[in-house]
């Protein structure tokens, strides 16, 4: 991005990179950015994760939230820190990769990512706060096929991260309404795993959940039967947690 | 370290630092490297986590494994990646540090580290193979009041990692031997989150792990009432995994 920083205010050896995913009921969704280059002589197009240098005087969690504040308005978004990526061909995979960087005024070809990741309800009313930059938009993450350098792998690396802490940690729970029907719980582990789930399993496995609460009260104004709401107890949930003592 | 590279191998804006913990029955301990240096004309000691520049051409996993490599002659040590620091004050806390740098030739005050932390257990025969540089050696952690830079930092991150990965992952029965008794998967849970935990809670959340299994098997030779052995079944655990669908 660059943005408004000269490049003598910029450590040019390590970066941050951000995967954005934005959870909706249906489906799961990153924030990419276009970019627009001049390549053998025609126009290209190819998409990337936002990202940026970090600032010489910036930690890396702040620089992470810099990148998100500049491409959406947003201030509070929280990013999760996983991984460092620093093989020294990261930048090298595509010879258009090495020319658009020379064209920014990029002065190296190694540079270390730290990569972070983010969910965001983009259901909500918040949404409605988003002011995206003209050349950032929601890609579906399952049609997104290739990236500018590494990050394809980037985007892959932070999807297993999220499953594996849908898995052990609460996070369905603060995607979810306070009161939720267990199919749109459902709905959304099928989502955000990419995979259809099998009903009365599921039901099986989220009745020994004992922190997933039927509570006093149905869905009204439905066409179809209607369903039971749950909600979720922290307190319970984290008392539950089978191997902490 | 620098050890055999030259500088001009070197990228100077880029370390990892290696948290090493040695787990042993009745204690856990961190490997250190002891610092030796001149400080306002007297000999000045002090301690710090292995770790070093990443080479130009080298990946941060690699260049984690390679420093430990140097250390302990072991080759196979898993590391696990767990932080990024960048704060650009991290390397100025201590005049001394800042004049250590100086002294070992190293160009720049703004080093983004890579962080990464491994457990061995040091009971087992395995230990008889490490052949530690004269200047390190196992510490007991919780005795580690300071240390370089922002290495305690550091640390103190580690074991907080440690401590999570210790109730959300199976690595307790990694430390153990095939069968072992609930005395010593008691004693293994309060070495590492430092606590001592009480006997028959303990065993009530045990007796709640359907992946911790009796086997038809007594201890022999003890002066006290021989204990139960138990085994660990890695399968049942799998599946047991209450939020994984």
């Amino acid at each position: 991005m660059l943005g408004s920083n000269t490049i003598g205010n910029l450590n040019p050896h390590v970066s941050v990179d951000c995967v954005v995913f934005g959870f909706e009921f249906g489906r799961l969704n990153v924030l990419l950015i276009e970019r627009n280059m001049n390549y053998k002589g025609k126009k290209f197009n190819d998409l990337k994760l936002p990202g940026d240098l970090v600032l010489k005087d910036e930690d890396l969690d702040t620089a992470a939230s810099r990148v998100l504040r500049e491409l959406t308005g947003l201030d509070n978004i929280y990013l999760k820190q996983f991984a460092a990526i620093g093989s020294p061909k990261r930048l090298k995979r595509l010879v258009r990769d090495m020319e658009w960087l020379r064209s920014i005024g990029h002065p190296e070809e190694i540079v270390v990512t730290i990569a972070y990741y983010s969910l965001i309800n983009i259901d909500q009313d918040k949404a409605g706060n988003f002011v995206l930059q003209p050349n950032s938009r929601w890609y579906k993450v399952s049609e997104v096929k290739d990236l500018a350098f590494d990050h394809i792998s980037i985007l892959q690396q932070a999807l297993l991260v999220l499953r594996a802490d849908l898995k052990s940690k609460p996070i369905a729970f603060e995607l979810l309404p306070q009161k939720f029907t267990l199919g749109q719980l459902q709905q959304l582990y099928e989502v955000i795993l990419g995979v259809k789930l099998d009903k009365r399993n599921f039901r099986k496995k989220v009745a020994n959940m004992p922190y997933i609460i039927p509570i006093n009260e149905k869905q009204v104004d439905v066409s179809h039967k209607p369903a039971q709401y749950f909600s979720f107890h922290r307190k319970i949930y984290e008392k539950s947690n089978t191997a902490s003592f």
